[in-house]
């Protein structure tokens, strides 16, 4: 790309967000525009960054003792319509196959928007006997949701996800196989991308097309918009029933099996973004950034050779610690315009390198988290780069979890009538939580009137609840309402 | 699965060859048929068993400079059409989405049957310099070619594969490229899955639709049949050209690119079953498989508890040690179902234990590899467990990879007159090699006549080479030819 791209300003992020995360995307190489309406790419520096989110949730997912598997990405259409709720759901964004090569299909085929039918049709072959279960089963895979109105990572035609796919002998089993996944989804969104979530149940107006009950984790964006971060479903016995995926139990009796579902998909990389960003552009949480250090040499005429070789070696000592680690030795680029590429691309930690640095025997590490420039700075004895690195890594995914949860909680605000709502919602955004006792269309009212959706009813509720915000009847519960993403 | 699917043997390999394929596939959980025509699942076994495969194939990847990304699944009908020789080699098998939701879509898409023709017309926009050269991208993703017969693994309608695509300067720095790749190709097939390739280039008749030249790793399977186990492609400047991928280059000329494009799918699964498996099943390549050592305790009424405890120490020992184990402690089952079972299912290694094993603080382990009764099992002190296991895992990799050599180079005969060729290839199917200097035309009667296609012309030549086997006429150069998968 051309250095004047570079040069040139991003949009601030207060005057204009969605300017400023486009241009944050397009910029940092996350992804690009396609000719092919709603597609993206995912340029290589995004996808890196997707691998080790993917890796890391691949890690809990096996170690809650599931396997992965693939499935086809043709849904027939007859399988589709089976289940009524499920169809109407999804055929309206559905890409059908109707040619292969000269010849019409004799049925259409969808490109999967999801695979519960497509699944649901084969464990009914694979489940005879209570022995079979539980079946635990994910799939890391593109799924195909065709969107009028799309953003980058956020909502796309194509998009790529993991999707878990379980069977149970009990419903008691799959309602704890649902919360357990939601606590997965939960520690791996907090933990690896250092984004708060609320996690909660959606109303029936919001839970997924033939899903009993729908579990949801919401992070709450710099702009005071929700993002549905991840959903974990217990689908009740519904698809069991229409694909007939039965077992004969242990008491000799046939019964239906207990289903669930549960997925994350690359929206939360646009998550990522919209969290933690600034002005000039990306930060990444340490644990999943493609690039943890980048190390800059600041040459001089004099000493450009010993620089370079220096920078080289603390490249080198870094990766060899196992710190994802680069080294910009472009020549053609003076180091400031260097800082502001490789702030813009969110590296959490920059090692400047010049000859006054080997002259003291020191390197200068630079914190992207933080912009107040005595504390962003910090000269190292050089032989305790690599423990500071690591310590710094650390203090940073920790720094923008806790940045992003005060920001999280100064916009979580209580209301105990809809006059309170309404103001909050149009003046200041954020989630805004009050006793619920409403029916779907009283959340279709509130949705029409100001925007705002019922995004959870959190798991963690309080010992008291007051009469509900909108109807004013006695409500036991809370919920958490914003506009969203 | 009910027990009595297992009782019954597998038709024998040398009986019915393709029966005893879809049959081990099938009863090893590899994989398993859908309704969809020629799509297949991949299951959990299978699945793990290519992820294997994937990881130790993408570390290659990135250890040549590679990184990964994502481009979308469609391809629009306009951009297929670019190439008049891509087009016609890939047209009839493309799947055609015509409607999203019930709008006919304006202009066709083609669902990926490669992905030359979208990411050339991405690259057109991403270069600009000899700056942004070479740009070095791989992608993993499935893609779907509508095949009329299928197998399992083999030949499906829709199968996940890794493309590199890659952008140069010069045909030499291209051609380094192509090379390169199917250097890493040749290790990686080598190395972990224990096969032996010969690595060569495709004649003018059998190269990649559009590619300059197309070379080749292939194979030998166990029925004298050869399987084509990875491509990699000099494309020249055919798709930049057609694309419009220019930089302008140090001398402030523009130029057209050089590309390549290479890639290796989950055939090569049905590659390891085919060339490594026996009448008991499957036998898995240690560095793949997805269980290395499974273990199987020999349970008396008397010393039950004792020696399933003991089995559960043995697995979490070597868990431990980070070699990939299981447990069966299914009591419902005996140990012999069980050694036929995982014989099935290929795992190297075996290990046995019970209360003679324990009284004399030893393990009995069992080599997949083996059949000699007495070869096949040792007993090892349990304090030297992991260290034999190891080295035994070592052995076995090695083991397998030079039985599969013996059995190509056995079955690699040299012809000097097309008589001896069809003989041969009639006979006893294996490589047949001869001096070529024949035509397309030439190959069209060798295939019509016998079935076998040129397979390539390998790398690595003999010093002098004798006339054509097939016209007489002087040649320079050997070919192999086969029949083939």
């Amino acid at each position: 790309m051309a250095e004047k791209e570079f040069a040139q300003k991003l949009t601030p992020k207060s005057q204009d967000f969605s300017q400023w995360y486009v241009e944050t995307v397009l910029r940092a190489g996350l992804a690009d525009y396609t000719d092919i309406k709603g597609c993206m790419v995912i340029r290589p520096y995004g996808y890196t960054l997707w691998e080790n989110m993917r890796d890391a949730l691949d890690r809990r997912i096996k170690a809650t003792g599931h396997e992965n598997a693939y499935f086809p990405l043709f849904v027939p259409e007859s399988l589709l319509k089976l289940e009524a709720e499920h169809v109407q759901g999804f055929a309206p964004e559905c890409a059908w196959v109707t040619y292969a090569g000269n010849d019409e299909l004799e049925e259409r085929l969808a490109i999967r928007p999801t695979s519960e039918a497509i699944i649901g049709s084969i464990y009914a072959r694979w489940i005879q006997s209570y022995r079979d279960l539980p079946v635990l089963i994910n799939q890391w895979a593109n799924v195909v949701r065709w969107e009028k109105r799309t953003r980058l990572f956020l909502r796309t035609s194509e998009f790529l996800w993991q999707e878990g796919h379980t069977c149970h002998r009990t419903y008691e089993e799959a309602q704890e196989e649902t919360l357990r996944m939601l606590g997965v989804y939960k520690d791996f969104i907090e933990t690896e991308l250092a984004i708060p979530v609320v996690a909660g149940q959606k109303s029936e107006s919001e839970k997924f097309a033939g899903a009993q009950m729908t579990y949801t984790v919401e992070a709450l964006m710099a702009d005071g918009l929700a993002l549905q971060a991840g959903t974990s479903h217990n689908l009740g016995q519904h698809f069991a029933k229409v694909f007939g995926i039965k077992f004969l139990d242990e008491d000799n009796v046939e019964k239906y099996v207990w289903q669930t579902s549960w997925g994350v998909s690359t929206r939360l990389v646009g998550g990522i973004v919209m969290v933690h960003g600034d002005d000039n552009g990306l930060i990444l949480p340490p644990r999943v950034a493609p690039c943890q250090t980048i190390v800059i040499p600041v040459i001089t005429t004099e000493h450009r050779a010993a620089v370079l070789e220096k920078a080289r070696a603390l490249h080198a000592a870094l990766a060899a610690a196992g710190i994802r680690t680069r080294a910009d030795l472009d020549e053609s680029k003076s180091p400031g315009w260097k800082y502001n590429e490789w702030d813009l691309r969110g590296v959490p930690l920059r090692i400047e390198i010049g000859p006054k640095d080997m002259a003291k025997n020191q390197v200068c590490i630079a914190r992207r988290d933080l912009s107040d420039r005595a504390q962003k700075k910090a000269f190292i004895p050089e032989d305790r780069m690599i423990e500071t690195v690591r310590r710094l890594l650390d203090e940073i995914q920790t720094a923008l979890f806790n940045r992003a949860r005060d920001f999280r909680d100064q916009n979580t605000r209580t209301v105990a009538n809809y006059a309170q709502f309404r103001d909050i919602i149009e003046s200041q955004r954020g989630f805004v939580v009050g006793p619920w006792a409403g029916s779907a269309d009283d959340e279709a009212k509130i949705k029409e009137d100001t925007k705002a959706t019922l995004r959870c009813i959190p798991l963690e509720q309080p010992a008291s609840v007051g009469p509900c915000f909108f109807t004013g009847r006695p409500a036991n519960r809370i919920a958490y309402f914003a506009r969203a993403y």
